[in-house]
């Protein structure tokens, strides 16, 4: 890691502490006036130098301007792990070992409600010095779905709040600033109104809450990425055509399922055509991240819509994102969420768990 | 009942399942991620085919185009019913011997907070089956007071979010879609600003919430009346001359207790003038509905400010809304929540009680 | 004391009781419908007549129009005081023997949420009674920092919403509307979006907001000051040249900390520069409050920016103000929030607290 910004320093000069408990104090009383100020991860816990990853025009480069592409798994959200005993080093080793190079966390709401963000914290950190340590990067990703303008969500795990969201994302870019294994901020995971059952979602409200999200990031730290999505639960990106977020150092994300194109007749050339004009043709001018993509056979475990394939998607697919630069992280390295990479915790692959390791293989 | 839409079916084709947990997977773990997607109310549970209630014009009418008016009772909040152990079928045979067709269920925010919804729907559901089995209909009531876009309230048993409102109507009109037995949706019971205490009511803010919980309901199910009020507790709906709830299909609530007009010489003329210019006047051209009505003398139980009355506003509100097709669901039959119809849980009548029966019954 | 005027008389002629539980009914359930509404503070438990404190032009003036001058200081949030079983009548009287004529409150959120409004405002109610057996007054402080309008702060201690901000004016003016002992409502103690990492503060919000809650008072009780801050963190009124909050009878505070102004070369000219061209100006047209002022030395305790002063801060700042008709209260009488007046429970004063002390007697 080459260089570590600390905002902390700074930051006490801007505020003014009206209510200060003196240090030399024995707290005898434990009272809300003795709570501390949170604090900024301690980097001294890093054993890499790892380079920061910036936009470079419609790239992500490393700091020497080489261009990186991100190819990894989503893992469950760390609380499930957790819980499951299957939280650890050894998991992070792992996937280092199929050959990914980033590892999402999804993280509900639900989820970091129910551990407080003290507790939650403290997760990240352990996520955080495993994958430094093994030259990974992290993609920390507000794992809702639903329309954040109108408050309405799809299901009681990804109901949450602007202001909760807007707090997230306060208190995460304050407490990693400067660290680089955290190379992305997917701000929200799957904006949708559900076809109008969760408001009317509306491109200048979602591109005005993603820039002021942003501006509370930057006000923190610089060298992260911000990763904005578009409607149909990350699907369609066509109104950046017109309107793009207007911040810099930004990429776009999508979650290109199998079901997501229809095309009539299912050729390869179809599904290229209906993919570039929704958000391939995002990648001429911004980094593209597939944060989430993958399938499962009709009667493979847990296939819903929209991820149920043939297989025909997963060759295709990397040959439309290798050809535009596009990064792309599997959904999902857990034996239950579904498309499964995995079927158990001994890592034995599932059909697309065989084909994207082999993929991630080429480029270890 | 005729047919009985259920958009569950439609629903998944919408929906991004990104976590999911396999149905096949004994559930070792019980956590968030398990939480079931909720479901919908299960219709085999219904035995009459009822006709589904329509606006056409400024009336409502049943499947063959036959008018239809509401004519019916206020019970208290089901919560403290059950708690009282006064929930049960019995009930509304009760409503169905005095001549009711429809029922009010006053849902308290504080009521709903305190079940959850899951327990909430459990008691829905029992009003739907018992009603449906007395071909009976319901009307679902929001029962806050206060002004919503300033999310301030006239009691703590009132308090609620904007958020919370919209999602109680999402997560009601996902339920009961198609279901017939429940008639109509009463958006919000009684809007005021309190005089400016609760904020500074403003009728293009109200008319812009109205609309959006109504574009979120018929995102679920059309075959629902969304029921409207005005401001001064549901009772002035001038404001609709010129700038009407810009949604088909609708009908507005009005709350005419007998002190709300103040003419200076009581004659029946005078009420009639001043009903007809406040909310009278809207029957022309829209179904009007007073979910709430009714009287107590001076020195009878409960009696309080607007409610106060020698017994001459009975046969005259009755003339008034007769003369405008004008639906009427008295409050309350409860002992204890006044002005009151009934004096013990033997249903004894009160002198309203007495008068509103007879009305009822010409009708039955 | 004058009069009391209270409103609760009024109040019943607006509300439209739908739900009312019978007051001779025994409460066999005690279940969310029998909850009371809200009272008004007891005026009978006052024993002086205190003179109601006005806004005329750029003064404070009493009933009999002469200049009213603020000088006091603030307690810690008498929830801390009441843990630490210092919160008493002897308090107050010593803070009476200092000199003080005001005492301000400076009530936390997290404080507020904490004990729930019923039993703080029994605690409030205390303050009242005792300040005005001393004939002192109060000052209602809502202690948050942060962004109101983004709802981000700066510590969960501050943490709120817009909701529970106006809930709690909605709800303080309601009780103690006409009583003349709490003279002076802060609206909210420290307006700051911490250089962007709290939102991004814009005046126009922050106005409107303003505006909001001084309504919502002034439907309760116009026979108080509502008292509002600048951004800074209560420092920078230059909005209010252009853009002054358009509400009659208000006045501005300033938290005017040692280190607030930065002038190159440390002279009492360039302080008094400075202080004149941020927030001195305001008080050629409007009553200026110092809510917060004092410092500690270097080495002093809880020692931090941007209260620390070799002491030459303390005549300077008396004389700026006292030029110009500012009322001020020190910042804190409290052996352990900094900058301290105190060293300790029997009031041995710290360099600040002799320094206010002194100032506080010649005008006792």
């Amino acid at each position: 890691m080459k260089k570590l910004i600390t905002t902390s320093a700074l930051l006490i000069l801007f505020f003014n502490l009206s209510v200060f408990a003196a240090s030399n104090s024995s707290s005898k009383t434990k009272g809300w006036w003795n709570v501390p100020y949170p604090g900024t991860f301690d980097t001294s816990q890093l054993v890499n130098e790892q380079a920061f990853i910036r936009v470079k025009g419609n790239k992500l480069v490393d700091e020497k301007g080489t261009t990186f592409i991100f190819r990894g798994v989503n893992i469950a959200d760390p609380d499930k792990l957790r819980t499951e005993n299957q939280w650890s080093l050894s998991l992070f080793e792992e996937l280092k070992d199929w050959g990914a190079n980033v590892v999402r966390l999804p993280i509900h709401p639900i989820s970091w409600q129910k551990n407080g963000k003290e507790e939650y914290f403290k997760i990240i950190d352990q996520a955080v010095i495993w994958a430094n340590s093994l030259d990974m990067y992290l993609i920390i990703d507000w794992h809702s779905i639903g329309y954040l303008p109108d408050e309405l969500f799809q299901h009681p795990m990804y109901d949450t709040t602007k202001k909760e969201t807007f707090a997230f994302w306060k208190d995460v870019s304050f407490r990693y600033a400067g660290v680089a294994t955290i190379a992305v901020y997917e701000l929200f995971n799957e904006p949708t109104d559900q076809g109008g059952r969760a408001g009317k979602a509306n491109w200048h409200d979602w591109k005005t809450i993603n820039e002021q999200l942003i501006d509370v990031i930057y006000a923190h730290d610089k060298n992260v990425i911000p990763l904005i999505a578009g409607f149909n639960w990350a699907y369609d990106l066509r109104p950046i055509k017109q309107h793009p977020v207007a911040r810099k150092g930004i990429a776009y994300a999508v979650h290109p399922y199998p079901q997501k194109a229809k095309p009539k007749v299912k050729s390869k050339q179809n599904f290229f055509d209906l993919w570039e004009s929704v958000w391939g043709f995002a990648a001429k001018d911004y980094p593209v991240i597939a944060t989430e993509l993958g399938w499962v056979s009709a009667d493979g475990l847990g296939a819903h819509i929209p991820v149920i394939n043939d297989g025909s998607y997963g060759p295709q697919i990397m040959e439309f994102m290798q050809e535009r630069n596009i990064s792309w992280v599997v959904w999902a390295f857990d034996p239950l969420w579904s498309p499964t990479m995995i079927k158990d915790w001994n890592f034995t692959p599932t059909e697309q768990g065989s084909f994207f390791k082999k993929q991630l293989q080429q480029h270890k």
